[in-house]
Order: structure tokens, then sequence, then C-alpha cells
């Protein structure tokens, strides 16, 4: 009961913040920034050029060397699984892979296998997937903003981009995808200077969305590509047609009061059916704060861990791939292959990590972190403040977190559904595109339904 | 006036944990656990064997090539200091002294200065220093269990321990020093199972005392040296003759009411001069949460961020070398050098690092915090434990926390005195060895005659 009393007291001053916002009838509001060089200022190229990935001859050789020589790997204590972290006894066969069998040259190819630009928002150089259906004429074409988190890439949405942009005829409106690496992430430049949030980062895809031509459009998102989505429905609730999200938040004064009050009866705030994902409470809080070492580190110090993430490739994979490992499914911690190749192909794994590799990126994109996880981005006031935006969730079973609809919609005033999953984990484009997918088709003819109406 | 509400409940649930294991009169007790492997247990070693550091030619070329090869370091953002972490513009100077300028044959004879010592102590090999004085043969010398922590090593209590062995004519006694490197630290071996904790370690190094022929001895400690300390003192008050630290901790009932008490007013519990130390608690607290990120990772994933540290040379460097900045002094943060040059000298700082990357220790190294920051210590009921051991403190100004002495003294019953600096930070002995060898003296010598008079 200890944890309980703690919890109360902790949501108290929470909602006590949130009810400080709330009652804040203005719109939050982000200037237009610039992140990048002041003297690209002067001669603001608006451009968009086209973009492919190349691989380095120099890039894979050294790439090769430091995996071959790499430093002797820790044994891990008797029988553990991932409990201390990834498991080395599993770690040199990944690393033979990399080394030995992924086809550099290949995966090249898959990589680029959707048309790519860059164009200058802000300051940066923002690279981005712009994927278009092929529709007969009289079809409606809507986009979407399709936006993923730490640590993925585009790469973990490319099977569900596919699926996104493959016409059928029992719909009235087919999809265009626009999905940008996040800035600091792969392709697209990072922040030269503090204060690029993942809210900030909403300011910069409504810039590209504008300068592709869409003024209103529709998102997709997970991990900070949720957070990022749930912003720009806040900022911008008559540009955004609809938001839909694998990771739905809402930090706002009911919301807690209701996981409070689930705290000493579940059954009271959700279904018998989903209440083990987040109660019994100290559980839950024991498990979150056992998995989010990461992300306190991360919070704080990005450069410090990134100088070594930036040179051991093996380092890399194993601080990455254990994320993915431990937000799959929460029972791969006790695995000592953590699970890993049940999910997923060592390919599409790697090709995710070679975003950061080549790009050499680890450190910018962890400072989304820092940037966002502190004071100035909680008094922006924009996760309590509610938004119009429709809005439509999915809820895999093994997500870090779950909120019923009750909760969700003290944010989302106009919840349209919340699909509620008996499998899959955070990374659910990656995963299992299909449920994504066809959840997305779902929610957007229910958007285009519910804007008909309204 | 949030957060004092919250850490007024958080102390609450402390305070109702430390009065169940208060009310236990029973000492806590630890098992002689065989650490290492099971066929070491049938031919037990118990000689005590010399041991001399060697850097192997093929160990110098491969780090200085790691060095010279570290992949582009991520720029710092426009104008901060080490608020992200090591800030890589001073980067670039650090490894250049290491790879071109750090004198390796020399310093292998310097860190070879001390006679040391393997002995196998649990299924464990430890490795260790035992430096005793010249003295006249009526001189009584007594022996100190001197203490490292993380992310320090025997090297940082060089200059102390040269100190602490010089003979004084003005004192009846004189101080012969045994300072092992903590199980999986540098060249002491690491448990190949998991439990080995800081109180665990207390075990070993009560066995390595009666090794060496000390049946009853003193010890200093900071960092996790001052927890293992801690620990001895509450399992074994008969065998410790006396507690000198400069990391005190008291996790007791009495002292968290006083310091909730003084969140409120601070006078109330501590003087003027020092309460700026943890008060305004808000404040503090926000500042713990900021530095502390490295803790929570290696409390939870050490095998994951080990395997990084354990490839990247520059990456090992910034890690370890920005906790000696931040450690060291609470404004070296807004430094773009972390300050690191004003303490300590390049070649010293690098030699601690040595015993982490010769020895591949790292992983190791940080386990310490994923087997003492469990429940499974909590329940050992150590931290609440009073004890009669006479215990003196020494605070520097900037060390991570302040206890008053009547805080103190709820925890340890016969404390002598507490030193109260205006200078310094958390590695005192390897700052300030005067001041803190100086202190030292003193305290043995209320020891010794607290001792005559008990």
């Amino acid at each position: 009961m200890n944890e309980l009393v703690l919890l109360v007291v902790f949501l108290c001053v929470l909602v006590e913040d949130v009810v400080m916002f709330k009652s804040d009838p203005v719109l939050p509001h982000l200037d237009d920034v610039w992140w990048g060089p002041n003297e690209l200022k002067m001669h603001n190229d608006t451009s968009i050029r086209p973009f492919r990935i190349h691989f380095h001859h120099d890039m894979i050789q050294d790439l090769r060397y430091r995996l071959l020589n790499h430093r002797p790997f820790t044994p891990p204590l008797e029988g553990v699984g991932f409990d201390y972290g990834f498991n080395t006894d599993y770690l040199h066969s990944w690393v033979d892979y990399w080394a030995n069998h992924y086809n550099f040259r290949e995966r090249e190819h898959h990589l680029n296998q959707f048309p790519q630009f860059l164009t200058n928002i802000q300051g940066l150089d923002i690279h981005f997937l712009w994927v278009k259906p092929r529709v007969p004429p009289h079809v409606k074409v809507v986009p979407l903003l399709f936006l993923h988190g730490f640590p993925g890439s585009v790469v973990e949405l490319f099977k569900a981009i596919r699926l996104l942009t493959t016409y059928s005829e029992d719909r009235d409106f087919a999809i265009e995808v626009i999905a940008p690496s996040l800035p600091g992430y792969a392709f697209s430049d990072a922040a030269i200077r503090p204060g690029l949030g993942a809210s900030e980062m909403g300011v910069v895809f409504k810039n590209l969305m504008h300068r592709l031509g869409f003024d209103k459009f529709y998102i997709q998102g997970g991990d900070w590509g949720s957070y990022i989505g749930m912003s720009m429905a806040t900022i911008y609730p008559k540009e955004i047609l609809g938001y839909h999200t694998n990771l739905a938040t809402a930090i706002t004064l009911s919301a807690f009061g209701q996981y409070l009050i689930g705290a000493i009866h579940p059954p009271l705030v959700m279904s018998t059916a989903v209440m083990d994902r987040v109660y019994p409470i100290t559980k839950y809080f024991v498990w979150l704060m056992t998995e989010l070492g990461y992300m306190h580190i991360q919070s704080n110090k990005p450069d410090t861990v990134g100088v070594a993430m930036a040179d051991s490739p093996a380092g890399l994979l194993a601080y990455i791939f254990q994320l993915f490992s431990s937000a799959s499914r929460r029972k791969y911690v006790y695995r000592a292959d953590g699970g890993l190749d049940d999910l997923y192909t060592r390919d599409e794994l790697l090709d995710n990590l070679m975003m950061y590799w080549v790009t050499n990126s680890f450190t910018t994109a962890c400072r989304i972190y820092a940037e966002t996880e502190n004071i100035r981005n909680l008094y922006l006031g924009i996760m309590g403040h509610p938004t119009p935006v429709p809005t439509w969730a999915i809820w895999a079973k093994d997500e870090i977190t779950y909120l019923s609809n009750s909760m969700l919609k003290t944010k989302y005033t106009n919840l349209i559904h919340s699909t509620v999953l008996q499998g899959q984990g955070h990374f659910l484009a990656f995963e299992a595109p299909d449920i994504l997918v066809k959840d997305v088709f779902k929610a957007i003819d229910a958007f285009r339904k519910w804007h008909k109406k309204h």
C-alpha cells in the first residue's frame, strides 16, 4: 500500500499542474524557430530535392572492421535473461550476422524502395519518404503524415507504407504517405541550438506538410511520433483532419483521477480484460522503473552516452536491440535471446540500426528526450490541453501503457474509437503492419464520415 | 510546494519501511557465498600472491588505434556546457592526450608504486594494495581498510595512501593501509552469478582482512566504499574499530523526519551555513534527478550500456570523466570543459580510467548498482539498522548530500564528530588527500581514545 499512497500524492501534484494549464483557454503557441545555421537564413532554399541512401564502401569497411575487432564481451551472470541488459551470449551471433551475412548492397537497394526527398525547413534539411498510391482518377487521395519514434526510423514503417499506399476498390479513398525522419534522426539534420523537443518538431512537420502542398492532413504515430502527433493535434486543430495513434496519452486531471481510482479497484475504471496492462499499480510502476533507465540518462546526458554508441557498432546494437526486446514483450526480459528473432527478421532490425550507424545520429536522436522531458516543455501546456481533432487509438497488448476511452476523452474530446488488441507490442507498424494498416484505413474512413457530419 | 507534498509522502513511505526494519532487534546476517566458479571450491587457494600491473604492448597499440580512429564526435549544441553531457568540443584534446601524450610505460611504473597482491576470497581473486608504514618498534600500527567507489579505483586513493602510511612522531600510532579493488573492478574478479551487492562485498572484505590476519580494523570509505563500510559497521560491530566516511548516510525514521521538517524551514534541522547543500528541497531534488541518469541505467541494464563502453575508449572517457566533473562541483555542469583540469591532472584521471580499460571491467563494475539498488537489498534491513561502531564523518561542500549530526546519530549511535568543509567535492581522497588524511588521523586517534574508555 505504500506505493499507492505515494502514487496518490504524485498524481495530485500532476493534477494540480494540469488544472492550472486547463484553466488557460488560449491555444498553446509555438514559433517558427530557425534551428539551423544562421547563414542559411539569407538564401533560404525551399526546393524539394530527390534523395537516395548510399552505403559508402569506406563506411562498410570501417563498420565491418569495428564489428570483427570488438573487444571481448563481458559474459552474462549465470542464469540470467535480458534482466541485466543485452545478454552477451547472444550478442556474438548478431555481430557475426551484421559483419558477415548482412548484404549491404542488397539492403541499400531495399532501403531505397520508396521515393525519398530532402527539403529545408526552419534551417534543417528534413528527409522524408513520399509515397503515392496508383488510383483511378475518381478516387480521392488523402495525405497521411506517418511518424516514427526512438529507437526506430522510417525503416520500421516500410511494410506499413507499402500496405497503406496500395489502393483497394472497396474504399472510396486512397492514402498517400509522407514519412519524415525526425530532426536529428537518420538523414534529417539535427538542431544546432537547444530547444527542439517533440512539440517543436510538430511545427517543423506542419511546415513540411505545407511545403508539400497539404494544408490539412491526417497523422499516424507511435512512440515519439505519437507525442508529436498529439502536439500537432493540440496546436493545429484546424489543420489535422484526424489523429490515429498506437500510443495515446492523456495527461489531464480527470484521466489521472480515474487512474487513481483504478489503483484501489481496477474494474472501476477499465475492463477486467485489459486491467493487467497497468495494474496492480505497484507491479506496473516497478516494471516501468526497471525498464526506463535509458530514458533517464537520455533525458539527462545524451551527449555522454552517445560518444561510445557512435564508436562501437556492437554497443549500439546491444543498446538499441535491447529496447526492441523489452518494448515488444514484457516477458522477453526473461529470455536470454531477448525474443528478437521471434518478431523481426535480422535484416530489418539491422536496416533500422543502419539508419543510426551510417548517419552517426544516435546522439542527436537521443536529444529529443532532453529537449522534451523538462520543465520548459511542461509549461508549454500542450499535454493537458484538450483537442477537438477526431482521434482513434489502437492498443497493443504489450504497449507500455493503456488508457481507457473515458480517460482519453478528457484530452481527445472527439475520440472516435479505440481498438484493443490481444497481442502485439510497442513497435506495432514494424511487428504487425497488417493490423495497424487495417485499423488506419478504418479510422480515416471514420474521420471522413465525421467531417461530413460536422 | 507541489514537490514538497510529494516529498512528504515519499518520506513517510520510506519511514514506514524503516520502522519495520528497526523493530527487528536481530543483526542482519549475510552468508559466505561462493561467487566464483564452483570447480574452484575443491582446491581453494588461500595464498597471498604478489601482483604487478602490466600494460601489454598489444593492448596499448589497440587502445591508441581505437582512440585515433574514433568516429566523428557529435558537435555540442550552441552555448551549452556539460548540460547535455560531456561537451565534445573538449573531448578532442582528451583523446589526443591519451593517445599521444600519456606515457604508458611511465604511468605503468607509477601504478605499481605500492605493494599489490591477489588472494582468493569466496571464489574471487581480490586485488589489493597493502602498504605498511616504516615505524620505530614501539609504535602501534593499526590496520585501515580503505575503500574506493564508482567510477573510481584504488588509483583515486594513491596520494592519500602515501600520506596515511607516512609515520609522524607526534602520533602514538601509525597506519597500514589495505586498499582492495572492489569485486568486478579493475584486477579483482567479478562474481559469476547474481547477488554480489555492496553489502555482500562487505562480507568479502571482512574475509580478506581475516586472511591478512586482522580480526579488528578501521574503515575509510567514500561513494560505494562508504556504503560497504556502513554495511560492515552494521553487520560486524565487534570487528570494526571505527568507521570514517566522506559520504555518511542514515536511512532511518528519525533522520527522514528531520529532513522533512527542514523542508519546511531548513534552520530547524541544520546550520544556515550548510543548509544550501540539500535545500531548497525542490532545487536539490531536481538537481539529483538531472545528474543521476547514469545510476538509473546502471541499476537497470549495466550489461547493455557496458558493451559500447568496452569497445570505445573515447566513449568510456566521456562517460567516466563526465561523472568526475558533475560530482566534483555542481557548478561544473555550466562549463564547456567540465572543470576537469582545475582539480585533477590529466595523467591521474587517465590512470584511473586505465584501471577500467585495461581490465575491460566497466560492465562488471556497473553491476554493483543493479545488485544493490533493488528490493532484495532493501529487505536485508542493513540501511536502517543502528550500529554502535564509533563513526566520524567529513563533508565536502559539493558532496552529493549532507546530513546533520542529529540525523547521523539515528544510525551511528556513537558518532564522534563531523568535519564540515567549505570546499571540495565527492572525490575527496583524489582531490584533497591532505585534508582527508588529516581528518582520518584525527578520527583514528579519537576512536582509540573512545575504545580505551569503553
